[in-house]
Protein backbone atom coordinates (compact mmCIF):
# COMPACT_ATOMS: atom_id res chain seq x y z
CA UNK A 1 0.00 0.00 0.00
CA UNK A 2 1.58 2.92 -0.97
CA UNK A 3 0.14 6.73 0.59
CA UNK A 4 -1.78 9.55 -0.47
CA UNK A 5 -1.68 10.47 -3.63
CA UNK A 6 -4.27 13.30 -4.03
CA UNK A 7 -6.83 15.07 -1.92
CA UNK A 8 -9.91 17.22 -3.18
CA UNK A 9 -12.16 19.24 -1.51
CA UNK A 10 -15.31 20.25 -3.34
CA UNK A 11 -13.80 19.29 -6.45
CA UNK A 12 -10.49 21.26 -6.01
CA UNK A 13 -7.11 19.88 -5.38
CA UNK A 14 -6.07 20.22 -1.41
CA UNK A 15 -3.67 19.70 1.06
CA UNK A 16 -6.01 20.67 4.59
CA UNK A 17 -9.68 21.39 5.50
CA UNK A 18 -10.27 24.50 6.41
CA UNK A 19 -11.69 24.35 10.34
CA UNK A 20 -14.25 24.58 11.98
CA UNK A 21 -16.09 21.50 10.23
CA UNK A 22 -18.52 19.33 12.08
CA UNK A 23 -17.09 16.34 9.93
CA UNK A 24 -14.13 16.39 13.02
CA UNK A 25 -15.95 17.79 15.66
CA UNK A 26 -18.83 15.25 15.96
CA UNK A 27 -18.05 12.73 13.15
CA UNK A 28 -20.83 14.40 11.32
CA UNK A 29 -20.70 13.06 7.93
CA UNK A 30 -20.82 9.65 5.99
CA UNK A 31 -18.15 7.76 3.32
CA UNK A 32 -17.37 5.33 0.97
CA UNK A 33 -14.61 3.73 -0.22
CA UNK A 34 -14.52 3.35 -3.52
CA UNK A 35 -11.97 0.47 -5.19
CA UNK A 36 -10.99 1.74 -8.42
CA UNK A 37 -9.48 -0.04 -11.55
CA UNK A 38 -7.68 2.15 -14.14
CA UNK A 39 -9.56 5.52 -13.21
CA UNK A 40 -13.18 3.82 -13.23
CA UNK A 41 -14.71 3.15 -9.33
CA UNK A 42 -16.25 -0.23 -9.52
CA UNK A 43 -20.31 -0.64 -8.73
CA UNK A 44 -20.68 3.13 -8.34
CA UNK A 45 -24.44 3.04 -7.99
CA UNK A 46 -24.11 0.74 -5.22
CA UNK A 47 -22.13 3.37 -3.02
CA UNK A 48 -23.85 5.82 -4.34
CA UNK A 49 -27.10 4.30 -2.97
CA UNK A 50 -25.46 3.83 0.34
CA UNK A 51 -24.30 7.51 0.42
CA UNK A 52 -27.51 8.58 -0.47
CA UNK A 53 -29.39 6.68 2.41
CA UNK A 54 -26.58 8.48 4.86
CA UNK A 55 -27.36 11.77 3.39
CA UNK A 56 -31.26 11.24 4.07
CA UNK A 57 -30.93 9.43 7.86
CA UNK A 58 -28.34 12.29 8.99
CA UNK A 59 -30.39 15.25 7.20
CA UNK A 60 -27.66 16.25 5.42
CA UNK A 61 -28.32 18.55 2.52
CA UNK A 62 -28.81 16.08 -0.81
CA UNK A 63 -25.75 16.88 -2.81
CA UNK A 64 -25.09 14.07 -5.48
CA UNK A 65 -24.82 15.50 -8.66
CA UNK A 66 -21.93 17.17 -7.27
CA UNK A 67 -20.62 13.98 -5.54
CA UNK A 68 -20.74 12.49 -8.90
CA UNK A 69 -19.05 14.64 -10.69
CA UNK A 70 -16.09 14.99 -8.10
CA UNK A 71 -16.09 11.47 -7.62
CA UNK A 72 -15.05 10.72 -11.86
CA UNK A 73 -13.08 13.79 -11.62
CA UNK A 74 -10.89 12.40 -8.79
CA UNK A 75 -10.99 8.45 -9.99
CA UNK A 76 -9.97 9.55 -13.68
CA UNK A 77 -7.17 11.42 -12.56
CA UNK A 78 -5.76 7.20 -11.78
CA UNK A 79 -6.30 6.70 -15.33
CA UNK A 80 -2.88 4.73 -15.25
CA UNK A 81 -2.82 3.43 -12.29
CA UNK A 82 -4.06 -0.04 -12.20
CA UNK A 83 -5.87 -0.32 -8.73
CA UNK A 84 -6.31 2.65 -6.51
CA UNK A 85 -8.65 3.18 -3.13
CA UNK A 86 -11.24 6.62 -3.04
CA UNK A 87 -12.27 7.66 0.31
CA UNK A 88 -14.86 9.77 -0.24
CA UNK A 89 -16.75 11.56 2.77
CA UNK A 90 -19.20 13.92 2.84
CA UNK A 91 -18.99 15.84 5.73
CA UNK A 92 -21.70 18.41 7.58
CA UNK A 93 -19.27 21.22 6.58
CA UNK A 94 -18.77 24.41 9.29
CA UNK A 95 -21.71 25.33 12.05
CA UNK A 96 -22.17 27.26 14.86
CA UNK A 97 -20.91 25.47 18.16
CA UNK A 98 -22.80 23.29 19.87
CA UNK A 99 -24.49 19.89 18.45
CA UNK A 100 -27.67 21.14 16.61
CA UNK A 101 -26.64 21.62 12.48
CA UNK A 102 -27.30 25.12 10.99
CA UNK A 103 -29.79 24.20 8.60
CA UNK A 104 -28.30 26.02 6.25
CA UNK A 105 -24.63 24.75 6.29
CA UNK A 106 -23.56 23.24 3.32
CA UNK A 107 -21.95 19.89 3.09
CA UNK A 108 -18.39 19.50 2.19
CA UNK A 109 -17.01 16.67 -0.27
CA UNK A 110 -13.66 14.87 0.79
CA UNK A 111 -11.90 12.79 -1.68
CA UNK A 112 -8.38 10.82 -0.53
CA UNK A 113 -6.78 8.75 -4.07
CA UNK A 114 -4.37 6.26 -2.80
CA UNK A 115 -2.79 3.57 -5.00
CA UNK A 116 -2.63 0.09 -4.04
CA UNK A 117 0.21 -2.44 -4.58
CA UNK A 118 -1.79 -5.19 -4.10
CA UNK A 119 -3.16 -6.95 -7.29
CA UNK A 120 -7.22 -6.75 -6.54
CA UNK A 121 -7.26 -9.12 -9.44
CA UNK A 122 -5.90 -11.56 -7.39
CA UNK A 123 -8.04 -13.29 -4.43
CA UNK A 124 -6.08 -12.01 -1.36
CA UNK A 125 -4.94 -14.91 1.24
CA UNK A 126 -6.88 -16.35 3.54
CA UNK A 127 -7.63 -13.92 6.86
CA UNK A 128 -6.56 -15.09 10.34
CA UNK A 129 -9.16 -13.69 12.81
CA UNK A 130 -9.57 -13.22 16.70
CA UNK A 131 -13.03 -12.33 18.08
CA UNK A 132 -13.26 -8.76 19.09
CA UNK A 133 -13.91 -8.17 23.15
CA UNK A 134 -15.72 -5.14 22.31
CA UNK A 135 -19.59 -5.90 21.32
CA UNK A 136 -20.82 -3.54 19.10
CA UNK A 137 -23.58 -1.31 20.57
CA UNK A 138 -27.48 -0.80 19.12
CA UNK A 139 -28.69 1.85 17.13
CA UNK A 140 -30.86 1.24 14.48
CA UNK A 141 -31.15 5.06 13.33
CA UNK A 142 -27.59 4.96 12.02
CA UNK A 143 -27.24 1.09 11.26
CA UNK A 144 -26.73 0.17 7.90
CA UNK A 145 -25.07 3.60 7.11
CA UNK A 146 -21.99 4.27 6.83
CA UNK A 147 -21.24 7.19 8.87
CA UNK A 148 -17.92 8.90 10.61
CA UNK A 149 -18.52 7.61 14.07
CA UNK A 150 -16.22 4.45 14.18
CA UNK A 151 -14.30 4.15 17.61
CA UNK A 152 -15.89 0.93 17.85
CA UNK A 153 -14.04 -0.22 14.66
CA UNK A 154 -10.96 1.73 15.91
CA UNK A 155 -10.88 0.00 19.60
CA UNK A 156 -11.60 -3.38 17.77
CA UNK A 157 -8.67 -3.08 15.61
CA UNK A 158 -6.32 -2.11 18.46
CA UNK A 159 -7.24 -4.88 20.06
CA UNK A 160 -7.21 -7.62 17.24
CA UNK A 161 -3.24 -5.90 16.59
CA UNK A 162 -2.31 -6.87 20.19
CA UNK A 163 -3.01 -10.30 19.58
CA UNK A 164 -0.98 -10.35 16.46
CA UNK A 165 -4.32 -10.80 14.00
CA UNK A 166 -5.11 -8.17 11.21
CA UNK A 167 -8.81 -8.72 11.41
CA UNK A 168 -11.86 -9.65 14.04
CA UNK A 169 -14.89 -10.86 14.07
CA UNK A 170 -17.64 -9.06 15.55
CA UNK A 171 -21.34 -9.74 17.62
CA UNK A 172 -23.88 -7.22 18.85
CA UNK A 173 -24.67 -6.80 22.88
CA UNK A 174 -27.59 -9.96 22.24
CA UNK A 175 -24.24 -12.15 20.83
CA UNK A 176 -25.37 -12.14 17.14
CA UNK A 177 -22.79 -12.15 14.90
CA UNK A 178 -22.47 -8.72 12.90
CA UNK A 179 -19.64 -8.59 11.11
CA UNK A 180 -16.00 -8.04 11.09
CA UNK A 181 -14.32 -5.08 11.45
CA UNK A 182 -13.78 -3.56 7.95
CA UNK A 183 -16.51 -5.66 6.21
CA UNK A 184 -19.61 -8.19 5.99
CA UNK A 185 -19.29 -11.87 7.31
CA UNK A 186 -20.53 -14.98 5.00
CA UNK A 187 -21.41 -18.25 6.03
CA UNK A 188 -22.05 -21.40 3.87
CA UNK A 189 -24.05 -23.95 6.12
CA UNK A 190 -25.31 -27.42 4.43
CA UNK A 191 -24.93 -25.76 0.83
CA UNK A 192 -26.54 -22.15 2.03
CA UNK A 193 -25.18 -19.46 1.90
CA UNK A 194 -26.11 -17.13 5.04
CA UNK A 195 -24.79 -13.62 6.60
CA UNK A 196 -26.28 -11.69 9.69
CA UNK A 197 -29.04 -9.89 8.95
CA UNK A 198 -28.27 -6.02 10.58
CA UNK A 199 -31.05 -4.12 12.04
CA UNK A 200 -29.52 -2.28 15.19
CA UNK A 201 -25.42 -2.43 14.09
CA UNK A 202 -23.31 -3.10 11.45
CA UNK A 203 -22.64 -1.45 7.91
CA UNK A 204 -24.60 -2.73 4.87
CA UNK A 205 -21.55 -3.55 2.45
CA UNK A 206 -21.78 -3.09 -0.78
CA UNK A 207 -20.00 -6.19 -1.77
CA UNK A 208 -22.42 -7.46 0.96
CA UNK A 209 -25.45 -6.41 -0.93
CA UNK A 210 -23.91 -7.63 -4.62
CA UNK A 211 -23.64 -10.90 -3.08
CA UNK A 212 -27.04 -10.52 -1.79
CA UNK A 213 -29.05 -9.87 -5.08
CA UNK A 214 -26.72 -11.21 -7.95
CA UNK A 215 -23.71 -13.07 -7.52
CA UNK A 216 -25.09 -15.68 -5.11
CA UNK A 217 -28.06 -16.73 -7.42
CA UNK A 218 -25.02 -16.61 -10.33
CA UNK A 219 -23.06 -19.78 -8.63
CA UNK A 220 -25.85 -21.43 -7.70
CA UNK A 221 -26.42 -20.73 -4.46
CA UNK A 222 -29.80 -20.00 -2.19
CA UNK A 223 -28.61 -17.07 -0.04
CA UNK A 224 -30.61 -16.13 3.54
CA UNK A 225 -30.15 -12.87 5.84
CA UNK A 226 -30.78 -13.92 9.48
CA UNK A 227 -29.58 -13.55 13.17
CA UNK A 228 -26.78 -16.27 13.27
CA UNK A 229 -24.94 -17.31 16.62
CA UNK A 230 -21.62 -17.60 17.54
CA UNK A 231 -22.35 -21.51 17.46
CA UNK A 232 -23.70 -21.46 14.27
CA UNK A 233 -20.34 -19.11 13.12
CA UNK A 234 -18.10 -22.21 14.32
CA UNK A 235 -20.33 -24.72 12.86
CA UNK A 236 -19.93 -23.18 9.13
CA UNK A 237 -18.42 -25.54 6.66
CA UNK A 238 -16.74 -22.11 5.24
CA UNK A 239 -16.49 -19.13 6.06
CA UNK A 240 -15.38 -15.59 4.05
CA UNK A 241 -15.59 -11.72 4.78
CA UNK A 242 -16.48 -8.92 2.18
CA UNK A 243 -15.70 -5.37 1.66
CA UNK A 244 -14.87 -3.29 -1.62
CA UNK A 245 -10.88 -3.42 -1.57
CA UNK A 246 -10.90 -6.97 -1.14
CA UNK A 247 -14.60 -7.94 -2.58
CA UNK A 248 -14.11 -11.40 -0.69
CA UNK A 249 -11.33 -12.99 0.84
CA UNK A 250 -11.31 -16.57 2.82
CA UNK A 251 -11.26 -16.81 6.08
CA UNK A 252 -8.60 -19.29 7.23
CA UNK A 253 -9.24 -19.29 11.06
CA UNK A 254 -10.82 -17.56 14.03
CA UNK A 255 -9.43 -18.10 17.19
CA UNK A 256 -8.90 -21.87 17.45
CA UNK A 257 -10.85 -22.83 14.90
CA UNK A 258 -9.35 -23.33 11.08
CA UNK A 259 -11.19 -23.70 7.35
CA UNK A 260 -9.74 -25.63 5.15
CA UNK A 261 -12.35 -25.26 1.74
CA UNK A 262 -12.83 -21.79 0.18
CA UNK A 263 -14.52 -22.89 -2.78
CA UNK A 264 -17.58 -20.57 -2.80
CA UNK A 265 -15.26 -17.39 -1.86
CA UNK A 266 -13.50 -18.61 -4.94
CA UNK A 267 -16.30 -18.99 -6.90
CA UNK A 268 -17.67 -15.52 -5.88
CA UNK A 269 -14.13 -13.56 -6.35
CA UNK A 270 -14.46 -15.50 -10.05
CA UNK A 271 -17.96 -13.83 -10.49
CA UNK A 272 -16.45 -10.76 -9.78
CA UNK A 273 -13.42 -11.12 -12.46
CA UNK A 274 -16.08 -11.36 -14.59
CA UNK A 275 -17.44 -7.98 -13.97
CA UNK A 276 -14.19 -6.41 -14.73
CA UNK A 277 -13.80 -4.75 -17.91
CA UNK B 1 -22.82 34.09 20.58
CA UNK B 2 -20.01 35.49 18.73
CA UNK B 3 -17.97 33.32 15.62
CA UNK B 4 -14.87 31.71 16.17
CA UNK B 5 -12.38 34.17 16.98
CA UNK B 6 -9.10 32.10 16.76
CA UNK B 7 -8.06 28.27 15.53
CA UNK B 8 -4.85 26.58 17.18
CA UNK B 9 -3.10 23.58 15.58
CA UNK B 10 -0.42 22.26 18.27
CA UNK B 11 -0.04 25.31 19.23
CA UNK B 12 0.24 27.55 16.64
CA UNK B 13 -2.49 29.71 14.80
CA UNK B 14 -4.19 27.98 11.88
CA UNK B 15 -7.15 28.13 9.32
CA UNK B 16 -7.41 24.35 8.61
CA UNK B 17 -6.45 20.99 9.48
CA UNK B 18 -3.67 19.34 7.17
CA UNK B 19 -5.40 15.94 5.72
CA UNK B 20 -5.68 13.09 5.92
CA UNK B 21 -6.43 13.09 9.89
CA UNK B 22 -8.40 9.94 11.37
CA UNK B 23 -9.91 12.68 13.38
CA UNK B 24 -11.75 13.57 10.76
CA UNK B 25 -12.03 10.49 9.24
CA UNK B 26 -13.20 8.03 12.20
CA UNK B 27 -14.06 10.34 14.94
CA UNK B 28 -11.23 9.24 16.31
CA UNK B 29 -10.23 11.21 19.30
CA UNK B 30 -11.56 13.30 22.28
CA UNK B 31 -12.44 16.77 23.09
CA UNK B 32 -13.45 19.13 25.88
CA UNK B 33 -15.29 22.30 26.36
CA UNK B 34 -13.85 24.93 28.80
CA UNK B 35 -15.44 27.83 29.76
CA UNK B 36 -12.82 30.57 29.83
CA UNK B 37 -13.21 33.66 32.62
CA UNK B 38 -10.90 36.68 30.97
CA UNK B 39 -8.80 34.48 29.87
CA UNK B 40 -8.27 31.48 32.51
CA UNK B 41 -9.93 27.84 31.97
CA UNK B 42 -12.67 27.24 34.89
CA UNK B 43 -12.00 23.97 36.84
CA UNK B 44 -8.88 22.63 34.13
CA UNK B 45 -8.04 19.82 36.37
CA UNK B 46 -11.85 18.58 36.20
CA UNK B 47 -11.30 18.63 32.42
CA UNK B 48 -7.45 17.78 32.08
CA UNK B 49 -8.59 14.24 34.27
CA UNK B 50 -11.39 13.76 31.69
CA UNK B 51 -9.07 13.96 29.04
CA UNK B 52 -6.98 11.60 30.14
CA UNK B 53 -8.88 8.72 30.76
CA UNK B 54 -10.28 9.18 27.23
CA UNK B 55 -6.97 9.39 25.38
CA UNK B 56 -6.02 6.48 27.90
CA UNK B 57 -8.97 4.39 26.73
CA UNK B 58 -8.56 4.97 22.83
CA UNK B 59 -4.53 4.62 23.74
CA UNK B 60 -3.78 7.77 21.90
CA UNK B 61 -0.10 8.35 23.23
CA UNK B 62 0.29 10.73 26.12
CA UNK B 63 0.56 14.42 25.24
CA UNK B 64 -0.70 16.03 28.62
CA UNK B 65 1.94 18.62 29.09
CA UNK B 66 1.68 20.25 25.24
CA UNK B 67 -2.50 19.87 26.31
CA UNK B 68 -1.78 22.06 29.05
CA UNK B 69 0.70 24.46 27.40
CA UNK B 70 -1.36 24.76 24.66
CA UNK B 71 -4.47 25.39 26.81
CA UNK B 72 -2.64 28.24 28.67
CA UNK B 73 -1.49 29.76 25.72
CA UNK B 74 -4.98 29.84 23.43
CA UNK B 75 -6.75 30.89 26.91
CA UNK B 76 -4.68 33.93 27.95
CA UNK B 77 -5.35 35.33 24.95
CA UNK B 78 -8.50 35.91 25.34
CA UNK B 79 -7.70 38.38 28.48
CA UNK B 80 -9.58 41.34 27.51
CA UNK B 81 -12.85 39.04 26.90
CA UNK B 82 -14.94 38.14 29.92
CA UNK B 83 -16.39 34.78 28.57
CA UNK B 84 -15.44 32.66 26.01
CA UNK B 85 -15.65 28.84 25.47
CA UNK B 86 -12.85 26.65 24.53
CA UNK B 87 -12.82 23.66 22.98
CA UNK B 88 -10.12 21.28 22.77
CA UNK B 89 -9.93 18.42 21.04
CA UNK B 90 -7.07 15.66 20.40
CA UNK B 91 -7.20 13.74 17.23
CA UNK B 92 -5.13 10.96 16.59
CA UNK B 93 -3.29 12.40 13.38
CA UNK B 94 -2.81 11.18 10.11
CA UNK B 95 -1.92 7.20 9.45
CA UNK B 96 -2.20 4.67 6.99
CA UNK B 97 -5.33 3.68 5.48
CA UNK B 98 -8.12 1.70 7.33
CA UNK B 99 -9.22 1.63 10.85
CA UNK B 100 -5.86 0.11 12.61
CA UNK B 101 -4.15 3.29 14.08
CA UNK B 102 -0.09 2.85 13.68
CA UNK B 103 1.67 2.95 16.69
CA UNK B 104 3.95 5.78 15.89
CA UNK B 105 1.26 8.14 14.83
CA UNK B 106 1.63 11.52 16.58
CA UNK B 107 -1.54 12.94 18.39
CA UNK B 108 -2.87 16.72 17.04
CA UNK B 109 -4.14 19.07 18.95
CA UNK B 110 -6.86 21.02 17.34
CA UNK B 111 -8.08 24.39 19.89
CA UNK B 112 -10.85 26.63 18.89
CA UNK B 113 -11.85 29.73 20.73
CA UNK B 114 -14.64 32.40 20.67
CA UNK B 115 -15.97 34.98 22.77
CA UNK B 116 -19.61 34.44 23.96
CA UNK B 117 -22.65 37.26 24.15
CA UNK B 118 -24.26 35.62 27.34
CA UNK B 119 -23.09 36.31 30.85
CA UNK B 120 -22.31 33.41 32.32
CA UNK B 121 -22.45 34.85 36.14
CA UNK B 122 -25.91 35.17 35.11
CA UNK B 123 -28.19 32.01 35.44
CA UNK B 124 -29.82 31.21 32.33
CA UNK B 125 -32.94 31.13 31.61
CA UNK B 126 -35.25 27.93 32.64
CA UNK B 127 -34.86 25.41 29.63
CA UNK B 128 -38.15 23.93 27.76
CA UNK B 129 -37.10 20.05 26.75
CA UNK B 130 -38.77 17.54 24.62
CA UNK B 131 -37.87 13.91 24.96
CA UNK B 132 -35.59 12.34 22.41
CA UNK B 133 -36.85 9.70 20.49
CA UNK B 134 -33.28 8.51 20.11
CA UNK B 135 -32.19 5.74 22.73
CA UNK B 136 -28.35 6.16 22.99
CA UNK B 137 -26.33 2.42 23.14
CA UNK B 138 -24.83 1.11 25.22
CA UNK B 139 -20.66 0.87 25.06
CA UNK B 140 -19.28 0.77 27.95
CA UNK B 141 -15.94 0.82 26.42
CA UNK B 142 -16.71 4.32 25.67
CA UNK B 143 -19.30 5.60 27.95
CA UNK B 144 -18.16 8.64 30.60
CA UNK B 145 -15.41 9.38 28.31
CA UNK B 146 -15.90 12.99 25.63
CA UNK B 147 -14.98 11.12 22.59
CA UNK B 148 -15.46 12.61 18.95
CA UNK B 149 -18.54 10.05 18.03
CA UNK B 150 -21.31 12.35 18.66
CA UNK B 151 -24.11 11.88 15.74
CA UNK B 152 -26.04 10.52 18.41
CA UNK B 153 -26.19 14.24 19.76
CA UNK B 154 -26.54 15.72 16.82
CA UNK B 155 -29.48 13.32 15.77
CA UNK B 156 -31.40 14.36 19.02
CA UNK B 157 -30.20 18.02 18.30
CA UNK B 158 -32.38 17.61 15.06
CA UNK B 159 -35.29 16.05 16.31
CA UNK B 160 -35.45 18.35 19.45
CA UNK B 161 -35.44 21.57 16.72
CA UNK B 162 -38.17 20.06 14.67
CA UNK B 163 -40.36 20.27 17.70
CA UNK B 164 -38.93 23.96 18.46
CA UNK B 165 -36.93 23.19 21.59
CA UNK B 166 -33.83 23.76 21.97
CA UNK B 167 -32.61 20.21 24.53
CA UNK B 168 -34.03 17.10 24.98
CA UNK B 169 -33.52 14.28 27.76
CA UNK B 170 -32.32 11.38 26.85
CA UNK B 171 -32.90 7.57 27.72
CA UNK B 172 -30.91 4.24 26.91
CA UNK B 173 -32.13 1.27 25.17
CA UNK B 174 -33.53 -0.32 28.90
CA UNK B 175 -35.28 2.79 29.48
CA UNK B 176 -32.98 4.69 32.19
CA UNK B 177 -32.38 8.16 32.27
CA UNK B 178 -29.27 8.77 30.95
CA UNK B 179 -28.66 12.97 30.60
CA UNK B 180 -29.62 15.69 27.98
CA UNK B 181 -28.02 16.29 24.72
CA UNK B 182 -25.28 18.27 25.98
CA UNK B 183 -24.65 17.83 29.45
CA UNK B 184 -25.93 15.65 32.60
CA UNK B 185 -29.37 15.74 34.48
CA UNK B 186 -30.14 15.82 38.01
CA UNK B 187 -33.31 15.42 40.33
CA UNK B 188 -34.28 16.30 43.64
CA UNK B 189 -37.00 13.85 44.72
CA UNK B 190 -37.78 13.95 48.55
CA UNK B 191 -34.89 16.81 49.36
CA UNK B 192 -32.12 14.25 48.08
CA UNK B 193 -30.25 14.83 44.83
CA UNK B 194 -30.22 11.84 42.60
CA UNK B 195 -28.59 11.72 38.98
CA UNK B 196 -28.13 8.79 36.54
CA UNK B 197 -25.13 6.33 37.19
CA UNK B 198 -23.34 5.97 33.49
CA UNK B 199 -21.76 2.65 33.05
CA UNK B 200 -23.18 1.95 29.68
CA UNK B 201 -23.41 5.80 28.09
CA UNK B 202 -23.32 9.22 28.57
CA UNK B 203 -20.39 11.45 28.92
CA UNK B 204 -19.36 12.07 32.59
CA UNK B 205 -19.28 15.64 32.87
CA UNK B 206 -17.02 18.14 34.36
CA UNK B 207 -19.96 19.67 36.43
CA UNK B 208 -21.33 16.64 37.27
CA UNK B 209 -18.18 15.59 39.10
CA UNK B 210 -18.09 19.35 40.48
CA UNK B 211 -21.57 18.61 42.40
CA UNK B 212 -21.33 15.13 43.58
CA UNK B 213 -17.56 15.52 44.98
CA UNK B 214 -18.06 18.86 46.29
CA UNK B 215 -21.09 21.41 45.68
CA UNK B 216 -24.03 19.39 46.60
CA UNK B 217 -22.69 18.46 50.24
CA UNK B 218 -21.55 22.49 50.55
CA UNK B 219 -25.38 23.05 50.24
CA UNK B 220 -26.56 20.61 52.75
CA UNK B 221 -27.66 18.21 50.12
CA UNK B 222 -27.48 14.16 50.01
CA UNK B 223 -26.13 12.96 46.60
CA UNK B 224 -26.74 9.56 45.10
CA UNK B 225 -25.80 8.54 41.77
CA UNK B 226 -28.28 5.71 40.56
CA UNK B 227 -30.65 4.15 37.80
CA UNK B 228 -33.32 6.58 37.23
CA UNK B 229 -36.72 5.74 35.17
CA UNK B 230 -38.82 7.69 32.96
CA UNK B 231 -41.58 7.63 36.24
CA UNK B 232 -38.68 9.29 38.39
CA UNK B 233 -37.77 11.82 36.57
CA UNK B 234 -41.60 13.46 36.25
CA UNK B 235 -42.06 12.38 39.44
CA UNK B 236 -39.59 14.73 40.51
CA UNK B 237 -39.90 17.93 42.69
CA UNK B 238 -37.30 19.87 40.95
CA UNK B 239 -35.14 18.85 37.43
CA UNK B 240 -32.26 20.90 36.04
CA UNK B 241 -29.23 20.11 33.98
CA UNK B 242 -25.44 20.76 34.40
CA UNK B 243 -22.74 21.75 31.32
CA UNK B 244 -19.39 23.48 31.37
CA UNK B 245 -21.03 27.10 29.76
CA UNK B 246 -24.03 27.15 31.53
CA UNK B 247 -22.79 25.37 34.77
CA UNK B 248 -26.54 24.21 35.84
CA UNK B 249 -29.60 25.43 34.35
CA UNK B 250 -33.15 25.07 35.82
CA UNK B 251 -35.61 22.97 33.63
CA UNK B 252 -38.82 24.25 33.56
CA UNK B 253 -40.81 22.30 31.23
CA UNK B 254 -40.00 18.36 29.64
CA UNK B 255 -43.17 17.75 27.23
CA UNK B 256 -46.40 18.59 29.34
CA UNK B 257 -44.72 18.51 32.56
CA UNK B 258 -43.88 21.64 34.35
CA UNK B 259 -41.67 22.45 37.54
CA UNK B 260 -42.10 26.30 39.29
CA UNK B 261 -39.28 25.13 41.91
CA UNK B 262 -36.15 25.95 40.90
CA UNK B 263 -33.87 26.35 44.38
CA UNK B 264 -31.62 23.62 44.23
CA UNK B 265 -30.24 25.05 41.04
CA UNK B 266 -29.91 28.40 42.24
CA UNK B 267 -27.99 27.59 45.17
CA UNK B 268 -25.80 25.30 43.16
CA UNK B 269 -24.88 28.24 40.75
CA UNK B 270 -24.78 30.45 43.76
CA UNK B 271 -21.60 27.96 44.94
CA UNK B 272 -20.15 28.63 40.75
CA UNK B 273 -20.14 32.47 41.23
CA UNK B 274 -18.31 32.00 44.96
CA UNK B 275 -15.62 29.77 43.03
CA UNK B 276 -15.33 32.74 40.44
CA UNK B 277 -11.73 34.40 40.85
Amino acid sequence: MSGQNAIWLNGTRVESLPLPDRGLDFGDGVFETFLVHEGNPLFPGYHIDRLKQGLKTLRIPDCLDSIQSQLETAASEAKGIRWSALRLSVIRGPGPRGYRPSPSSAPRIVIYVSSLDRDCATMDRPAVLCVAELRLSDQPLLARIKHLNRLEQVMASVQAQSVDTEEAVMFDKAGHLTSVIAGNIFLVCHGELLTPVLVECGVAGTRRRLIIEKWAHEIGLKIRETRLSSAELFQADEVFLSNSLQTVRPIAKIGNKSWESHNVCKSLFQRFLEELP
